[in-house]
């Protein structure tokens, strides 16, 4: 592909996490530097912002706003969960980003996002390709989900298991303080794939973890967890500590919530169905069978965005996977997105690699069924190797009074 | 009262906090160093270790060890839940207790908790008195809820309200990243008073607060609540955030969730309604009349034991408490617990005095009226110029692999 001349323009897409900030900051300050890029917008709202020409000019804000967003969880320039149609079904949306991409030169875009946001990358490449518009696009991974297909982890995901295993860590000291029983189950995000509730092993690993652990990955058979409870609280005292994901579904494929509590859920915009609640669920079940209190905690959204407790690892990563997906759409490259290559030798070290952007969208990549031990309750050595160089180093934003200080970015709205 | 020679026996009572073992460090490493305290013992489960005689020698444990309690959550010792009846109705306890004491010639006794466990020091105090056996206690205060009677603050509540404050400053990031209308409830703890949700306007002062603040000193308006939302959501872009006690009730005296959910509260062993609910029961209630998103979320246990985001001002002067509570007791001090008083200077400073604890024991300090303002929706500047030196500075345990090193102590136990 050509290196191009023009204006690039960032948009960050989906669910927060800690760090897509992080990579916002690596994109801006690396484009800003390029003498090829002659402009640096960034989406309002990610492609709806695109489509209602709504973007901030990006070189009026400081250098050093810039790099607090390093430490400023969320998306700071507004996110949006938005699946383009196919082109075949309906054209309007890629006209109008044709449109707008022609009146302002826009021949850079990146794309901060999961699977969904990757889709949008390889369409909106695809439709610009089949019209003769010269774009280089390229996505840049971002999901606590960990699921993306093609790159050994995702920015996101570092920091949110930080998040679980530290905090359960503290919730092990806090649920066993009494000398009675008690039951506490702790519900962790991942719909699909198990790789953040894993994470609560590495709290295991340390020796204040969950005393089981079940995945979305293996069936979720409801008498037989009733039954590793009983055998837990058995042998320990009265006590037991339960981490499961938000996604665990019964062999007949039901959601855990919805087989126990009959309840329809309800969809959102994705037509993913709306998860939570599985905790409660099954907290009220097991009060009904053993005499002792059980208690039900969702990490909710704090899991997604405490970016307080955030792995330096995933933020020095996040921030280079930007600076990569400017670098390499400068040198021609074009319909990829940035990945991650685990290095052969002992010490934790990663590269940064190009994959085509269609082999992630839509794409589900799973916690291996191999590395799911003691009849589906708990991970192997193998995560742990996986995901502890993940964690690593601590980061977070300075703090002004004791409270972070996050970046206030002026957002200039550039003129239509 | 007399200068005493013998041993001393230390517990924790009543929920857990971030910095309850810190408090324990300042007792131990104080203790040991004193000539007139033969044998520093730490009771499993508070009262109930010493009725039991379950007692650890803490002259066995490291130096570096006991340190890493600073920094450690919960109760290293064990918590219980126990109140004695009184004397006049039961003396069983009592007596025990007077047994236990002679027969390890316990001379000092000091007691970490809350109200209920100021009772506790003030009822054996005066049973021992009666009984003629010289015995110094003190009672080392400790609650994120900071409703106890005679000191400016207690020990466990600035680290309580720097994670409130913090988690919320991220939440706001979190649940405003749409370009669309969400509702987002947050259930804080506090029975009665509501200092801890208060802290939520920290974050408010900040910048990235909530919108709108319930505390329990204010009997609660459902129906005002509905129109207070909707002030909100109609001002800004159909976004609110609300942060509310777990303890408001309405003016008929009804916890909300119950008013809403005429549903019949549990009962907990000290006497008090099992609480919880409150948000999920609001957020029901608001999906019905707006047709918005709305997300309720608990902080639960996280808010009580995230020892990773302490107040260093609170770890410290929990500590102090502990030393404090140690050299008063020596210089003959006895049934008085170790409060803290802030001093007239502007820069915020406290001395450690003393008062006496039947003063502290089953009293409730709430938060004062004239700083709810805003029709019982936001705090005055009177709340920040109180709250905010409480949650300054950073401490944490040291990570090993990235994670937290939690102190594990031998616990070698006293031989009956």
């Amino acid at each position: 592909m050509k290196n191009l001349k023009g204006a690039c323009i960032f948009g960050q897409s989906g669910g927060p996490t800690s760090v897509i900030n992080s990579s916002a900051a690596g994109v801006f300050t690396e484009a800003l530097k390029q003498p090829n890029i002659t402009a640096v917008y960034g989406a309002a709202h990610g492609i709806k912002g695109i489509l209602e020409e709504t973007f901030y000019d990006i070189s009026q804000e400081s250098p050093e706003e810039l790099m607090l967003l390093k430490n400023t969880p969320s998306s700071a320039l507004g996110s949006v969960r938005y699946k383009l149609k196919p082109v075949e079904e309906d054209e309007t949306d890629y006209k109008r980003i044709l449109e707008v991409f022609k009146k302002y030169n826009i021949r850079y875009f990146f794309y901060n996002g999961g699977n969904d946001s990757m889709d949008t990358c390889n369409k909106v490449s695809k439709y610009l390709l089949s019209k003769g518009y010269e774009c280089n696009i390229i996505g840049v991974p971002k999901t606590i989900d960990n699921d993306l297909y093609g790159t050994d982890h995702c920015p996101g995901y570092g920091s949110a298991a930080k998040y679980v295993a530290t905090t359960l860590m503290e919730l092990c000291l806090d649920a066993t303080v009494y000398d009675k029983g008690q039951i506490t189950i702790v519900e962790i995000m991942g719909r699909n794939a198990g790789w953040l509730t894993a994470a609560s092993s590495l709290a295991y690993y340390k020796g204040l973890g969950p005393d089981l652990i079940y995945l979305p990955e293996i069936p979720f058979d409801i008498d037989k967890f009733v039954d590793d409870v009983k055998n837990v609280i058995d042998q320990n005292n009265g006590k037991c500590i339960v981490a499961l994901s938000e996604g665990i579904k019964t062999k007949e494929g039901l959601y855990v919530a919805e087989a126990i509590e009959q309840r329809k859920a309800e969809k959102d915009s994705f037509g993913h169905t709306q998860l939570g609640g599985v905790a409660d669920a099954l907290a009220d079940l097991l009060k009904q069978r053993f005499k002792t209190k059980v208690r039900a905690i969702e990490f909710s959204l704090l899991q997604r965005c405490a970016a307080h407790l955030a792995s330096k690892t995933d933020v020095e990563e996040a921030f280079m996977a930007g600076v990569m997906a400017v670098r390499y759409a400068v040198q021609g490259e074009t319909d990829k997105m940035v990945v991650f290559e685990r290095q052969p030798q002992k010490e934790y070290k990663i590269e940064y690699k190009l994959m085509p952007v269609e082999l992630a969208a839509n794409a589900e990549k799973k916690v291996p069924l191999e590395w799911i031990i003691n009849n589906g309750t708990a991970l192997s050595d193998k995560f742990i190797e996986y995901a502890l160089p993940l964690i690593q180093g601590d980061t977070k934003a300075p703090l002004e009074e004791g409270l972070p200080r996050m970046a206030k970015l002026k957002k200039v709205l550039v003129r239509k």
